[in-house]
């Protein structure tokens, strides 16, 4: 397999600093970086980690072939394109596997290498995770609202075309069932969902009018009565009237696109049950997120698919995750002017948690440490090794493995943790440093 | 030069739609799709198109060879994945070109094609336009309330890694002066802007501490003194001191990233004076959207960068557009039920403006009509042929065309258009339809 070449996703200003570092000595020295953020987005309770995976996969691609540097003549010098073509990363990184809870200052990668080596990472580092991770956190929150009912994540035309494939990633680690994207499902092996939309319907138009029966027969007799129809281009009672005649009462299930869909969902329900159709499911989407799919707990509804609000991250289209260097050849290092202090030195974490599997509190203290004292709560590490010299470790968790991890996390949160309102973190996070 | 493969940049329904198309003849009938926003994201005044011509360059890469049919294999049956085999999009597009201004309405794109060739469109189209135009739309006001002062734009790491790359470049479109970001260098030649982060400084720490003049030495050593020097790692007026001794009163530039951007401003270009360097420019960054861009527009303020309100649309990520099939076989077709009516045919657009130049109205009219009275206003067709027969039509606008077209239009906006303020569209959309 040939990595797609990754090395582009970059920020001019690496190239410059390699190049001024690699004059002075400076891009040998021994660093330390990490990865974290200051806060969660406003009135969030937890963060979801996420991208952790291809943050991996896009290493392997990470280098400068002749059609990266010839690109590259303009902005560095020749001994730095020398150094570019040879590049490869060589160094570790820990981090919390994905699907992990962080909270603020969770130290979620850590990147230890030379200076020149680790600092060309920082652009594509934080690209993936601050992606991948705010749509994962909002997916949770989605997931969670949603109880047992699954969730067809449909969002990839609202979010760049790359991007889709990501966010529906990040959307089946956090727990939404299916897809509608094509490339997810090839590449991540998410399970695929979709039937039709209201174009089908709408293109079985003729001289006589439309004709939703004869769109849903060709439907039908293409996909089976296990299909979905979507029943409300045109009058919903009748859509549905018409999706029993042709479909049979072992249809599979009505997709309702638009209107109030707590109002609508009852009512056909009723309609269903009343023709036979027990067990049709109705499915359910149109600008739905965590507030909306709340909303419709009680309703008679079966499945979910959530767009637009999921590929934006629901209000926090960003985790504001930061790729700062802690450490210089053993020495802590932090900026120290106005508000954005950092905190010196490579960390570790670990998270405390009651008997009951509760959480207490995230405590992050000086890497090579000990755990500080939690008063005898038990704690878990929360870095595992990713990659050894240069290479993955083996055995990495797997991206369903990751899916496991956060439904087992999340019901490690406090009770008032998985609320949708805005609130504090779930759980402070405790800085035991110098 | 071989397209990125783009096919798999769709949602599965397109393909079990053109599965049951293709068995009742319907996946042949001639069909319009077309694209607009019903709104305007909550508050803003007017829309700029982007996009388009990565919509055209994406149409080469969407074919389905082995890899992507093997993936398909367990979704759709025999015919429909060598119907895939075969596929190239062979139809028309017209559309707004980029840089162009849209209002509630209007027709973006008009697709021309039997329904199963445009049908497949769907997602990749409404990908690309929703996020480049979302981007694009948010910049423009940027460069609005920057003025003539240039903006860097260096948000790659806060959205996924390829829509960086397309972020980068709707900012270049819609007025930025240059991007951070390496790939739309190469890419697309938007000019790359960039030096050092505040690692480069913190790398500089030695045994007795930090040495931020050595890493200024460095710097200026690899880069020239033309460079821009990151003055707040440690204390910002010492960060200046240091700078000019290392630099001479030559130094092209300084960066500040933190702290009240207005008030440092003004005491770091006191200090520069003072010091002899009357031409060292003051570069801003920090959480800068076009608010805060504003307030500081009495200060002194030579450049700014600006990262994750850029990327994220600030507060509108994605641009609500939608792809509607509007006529089959010469028929007009709509949905209608519930709130999201459409109005069906085909339509063509037209702007009228006074003599000053000041746009007046949107006109949507019937595609193939005459355009509607404007009591003598003259008007401009808005749609432009871009692809004929499957292939690009020749001389299509560039991106550079696309920047000077919408620095054109935003003149020709009426003058509470321009408004940061909430409020509505700059002008109304008329629908002059049957």
């Amino acid at each position: 397999m040939s990595a797609e070449n990754t090395a582009m996703f970059t920020d001019r200003y690496e190239l410059t600093m390699v190049s001024a570092a690699l004059r002075d000595g400076t891009a040998h020295r021994s660093c330390t970086f990490e990865v974290f953020a200051r806060r969660l987005p406003d009135g969030r309770r937890f963060g979801v980690v996420a991208g952790t995976g291809r943050v991996i996969d896009a290493l392997a691609g990470f280098r400068f072939g002749d059609e990266q540097l010839r690109a590259l003549a303009d902005s560095v010098d020749a001994d730095t394109l020398d150094w570019l073509r040879d590049y490869r990363f060589g160094g570790s990184i820990d981090g919390y596997r994905e699907g992990e809870l962080f909270f603020p200052g969770s130290p979620i990668l850590s990147v230890r290498s030379t200076f020149a080596e680790a600092v060309l990472l920082e652009t594509l580092v934080l690209s993936v995770l601050n992606h991948d991770s705010a749509i994962a956190s909002a997916a949770a929150r989605m997931v969670t609202a949603a109880g047992n009912r699954p969730i067809i994540e449909m969002g990839s035309r609202r979010t760049h075309e790359s991007a889709a494939v990501a966010s529906a990633r990040a959307a089946y680690l956090a727990g939404m069932a299916s897809t509608s994207n094509l490339e997810a499902t090839r590449r991540y092996g998410v399970p695929g969902a979709g039937t039709s939309a209201h174009s089908f319907t709408l293109a079985h138009t003729g001289p006589d009018g439309p004709d939703e029966r004869a769109a849903f027969a060709a439907q039908v007799d293409a996909l089976g009565v296990g299909t979905t129809l979507l029943v409300d281009t045109y009058d919903i009672t009748q859509g549905v009237i018409n999706a029993i005649e042709v479909a049979g009462t072992g249809l599979g299930g009505v997709r309702i696109d638009s209107g109030d869909l707590g109002v609508l969902a009852r009512q056909v329900r009723a309609q269903l049950d009343d023709l036979g159709a027990h067990d049709t499911r109705i499915v359910v989407s149109g600008d739905l997120d965590e507030y909306a799919i709340a909303a419709l707990r009680a309703e008679p509804v079966d499945a979910y698919g959530v767009g637009t609000s999921l590929v934006t991250g629901s209000g926090a289209p960003t985790a504001g995750m930061v790729y700062k260097l802690v450490e210089v050849d053993g020495i802590g290092v932090a900026k120290r002017s106005s508000h954005k202090e950092s905190r010196g030195g490579a960390k570790a974490a670990a998270r405390s948690a009651r008997s009951t599997g509760t959480i207490v509190e995230e405590i992050i203290y000086p890497a090579g440490g000990a755990v500080p004292d939690t008063g005898g709560l038990a704690t878990t590490d929360l870095q595992i090794p990713l990659v050894r010299d240069g290479e993955p470790v083996d055995g990495l968790p797997t991206l369903t493995e990751g899916r496991d991890h956060l439904a087992d996390a999340l019901v490690s949160l406090p009770w008032e943790g998985l609320g949708l309102s805005r609130g504090e973190p779930a759980i402070p996070t405790r800085f035991a440093l110098p």
